[in-house]
């Protein structure tokens, strides 16, 4: 028989932009440890993702309740606090993973997870090998999230749903607004959308076509060509009074310029910051002399906790705990993933992927999600978009009217190490 | 014996910039007249607000099933399209005057439901005046609606509880999420609300506050001073590591120019067409280097049918059949309002004003719900806000995770009148 597994401490991090729902992957990992308290001690989290780490900021999440802990499925943000930092490889800074080490010994941390997307799951991939490379013991598992739905492999990222749905409803209902208006008003409503170099958030905004609105959507994938867009704007405008365009921040121009780069300088000379939103509708007035409104969703669409896409919220937790469960069966190294098995009815299953299949890959929306033109989306991607969308998971309210969100105690560990300065 | 009062058609339409909940309005109105069919024959909604009078181009709502004109209780925009068209003095067109009536007599429209703001508010009083300067009887009634909340005597406005409470839930979910990225990323976020000339809409943003989340507000009440603005910012991020700014559309500085008039050019010469957000964001970079991200929500806000405010949804409605009540009562030139009773627990009743009273006049927000630097609400704004967002009404969601939202048939009534050209 084998001998009985070590009781280790797990650290628990998120990485990167956060969500609506990376907090519900923060309440899979921790109910789900919780419920093995016989191989799992204590979660710590990382104040501000791996920062937290280095600098020995450790959160001591047994402080929350488990009221706080369960309310974190129904709150948007990173309630740990999240970081943009990107170790680099154990060549190039050995220093780090020193560090990293001393403070997983100190705290007595054998399993890492780490909650992000396409950078996070490289950080996380070179802690997996830490064990090999520097013979530390550590089970190091990513739980994926991104709104970008850029990770491969799996199916779709815990987040994306959420951001999906809020884009499909606004620019559903910004539409509606445009029509009632556009008789003597606005005739083209732009909206910008993330999603760095990938389309498959503007795709979402492609799902109103099925509820009657023209709509254009302008992808990264597709470079962008300004004459085809004016002419497709002109067309829908002439023939039902008015249209939707939903761009992407990462629409370019074949020469790899993004859209929102103009060269344009403020009235002291400075280069102005703009959105792909205001320089698209400028076109639109230029070309074809109609009046617009523009909306850049930014946060909000990211954040929109209220309006969360149930799948989603559920295949964040889902993930989560599957990252615990794939711990406690000695996994290193790996991501638990959405694998689907159908479209209507939606199923899928929690499957598991290679971290060194993961790392550092953008999976972009293939070519025959996108209509033939370039300004749409066809019936493979609405099937492939409508499940991930499905389902209201509303947060309770209070009195004043207001969102119940968690905020949590975020108590500190104590420190046992000096301090580390980071570089 | 009073001889029993002639039977008539009734007119209604929406006009100026649509609401989330302006459609509740229309069913009030609908769902009433048809309730009293012995006094109100058919309704006959305007296309595009008073353009489809004038033009001749009615709606015959009676075409229109109990259950569609039910689902406009939760569908945004304006179901028989709006308009933005402010009829001239008697003096100054009269034949726009002389055509209305045609159209009123071709149709034998007694009651005219005006749906709209302080302009339309002015549009239904000229038009209550007819009967008086033109001999034609006709009940003018005005059905309060803007977002802006701009107009007097009623204590608020349908659609503005709505936005308040987007705007709310917005500004506190965004928040929440610059708290989680703010250690090495993102430090000020800024997003830019509806409102003309009136701070109402921003002051929803101010209640974040409530909610832990150090915010900054700026109203179109308060002219702008950069210095005290960034000084304010300054000292929020220093204390909290980070801030959010709620910016008014109408903001501006002590000459008058709006925010958004930078002078910006674009790389062709051409006037920039910005936003409010993207200076302020810009500001705060020259001036404090820190890291931000703005959003614009634009017609987002004001169609957020999704999260609308069950207290406004509700009243919005009533104000629908007030409307029609008055008209029975052999009421003109009124407008139902709402007047506010008390605050905690929220009661009010459904009051009644004289147009002449309403008309062109807007309401601004008091300074004292403004603190005394000009940058945050008080304690009696936010008593004032809490009720009117109090609720959720949400709409129901198809199988494809899409609100349904109702978009009616708006068969036309048959034309009895030579065309008519507008000017």
């Amino acid at each position: 028989m084998a001998a009985k597994q070590q009781k280790k401490n797990a650290f628990y991090a998120q990485s990167g932009g956060v969500t609506a729902v990376i907090n519900a992957s923060a309440a899979g990992v921790i109910e789900t440890a919780r419920a093995s308290k016989d191989r799992i001690g204590r979660v710590y989290a990382g104040r501000n993702g791996i920062i937290g780490a280095l600098t020995e900021d450790l959160i001591d999440t047994t402080k929350e309740s488990a009221a706080a802990i369960a309310q974190l499925r129904y709150t948007p943000s990173g309630a740990f606090g999240s970081c943009r930092y990107k170790l680099k490889s154990l060549d190039a800074n050995r220093r780090e993973y020193e560090r990293l080490i001393e403070v997983f010994k100190a705290h007595d941390i054998g399993y890492f997870f780490y909650n992000g997307g396409g950078d996070s799951a490289d950080t996380c991939f070179k802690v997996s090998q830490l064990s090999e490379s520097m013979g530390y013991p550590i089970q190091a598992i990513h739980v994926p999230k991104t709104v970008d739905n850029d990770l491969p492999i799996t199916d779709c990222c815990p987040g994306f749903g959420s951001v999906a749905k809020y884009v499909a409803v606004s620019t559903l209902e910004a539409s509606f607004d445009v029509r009632s208006m556009a008789k003597t008003s606005t005739k083209v409503f732009v909206i910008e959308v993330m999603g760095r170099h990938a389309g498959w958030i503007a795709a979402a905004g492609g799902l109103v076509e099925d509820h009657g609105i023209p709509v254009v959507v302008l992808f990264p994938e597709i470079e962008f060509d300004e004459k085809k867009f004016i002419a497709r704007v002109d067309a829908l405008v002439k023939k039902n009074g008015y249209c939707s365009v939903v761009v992407s921040e990462g629409c370019h121009y074949p020469d790899g310029r993004f859209l929102a780069e103009q060269g344009t300088k403020d009235a002291f000379g400075h280069a102005q910051l703009g959105g792909a939103a205001p320089i698209v509708a400028d076109m639109v007035r230029r070309e074809l002399k109609l009046k617009f409104h523009w909306a850049v969703a930014d946060y909000l669409q990211r954040a929109a906790r209220h309006i969360a896409s149930k799948t989603d919220a559920k295949q964040a937790y889902e993930l989560g705990a599957a990252a615990v469960k794939l711990a406690l069966k000695g996994r290193n190294a790996v991501m638990p993933t959405v694998d689907r098995v159908s479209d209507a009815p939606y199923k899928y299953r929690i499957g598991v992927a290679a971290l060194s299949e993961v790392a550092n890959k953008e999976k972009f929306m293939p070519r025959d999600f996108i209509t033939a033109d370039g300004f749409g989306i066809t019936e493979k991607c609405k099937r492939y978009l409508r499940p991930l969308i499905q389902g209201e998971d509303y947060p309770k309210y209070g009195k004043d009217g207001m969102p119940l969100y968690a905020t949590l105690k975020n108590v500190a560990v104590e420190k046992k190490l000096p301090a580390f300065e980071l570089k």
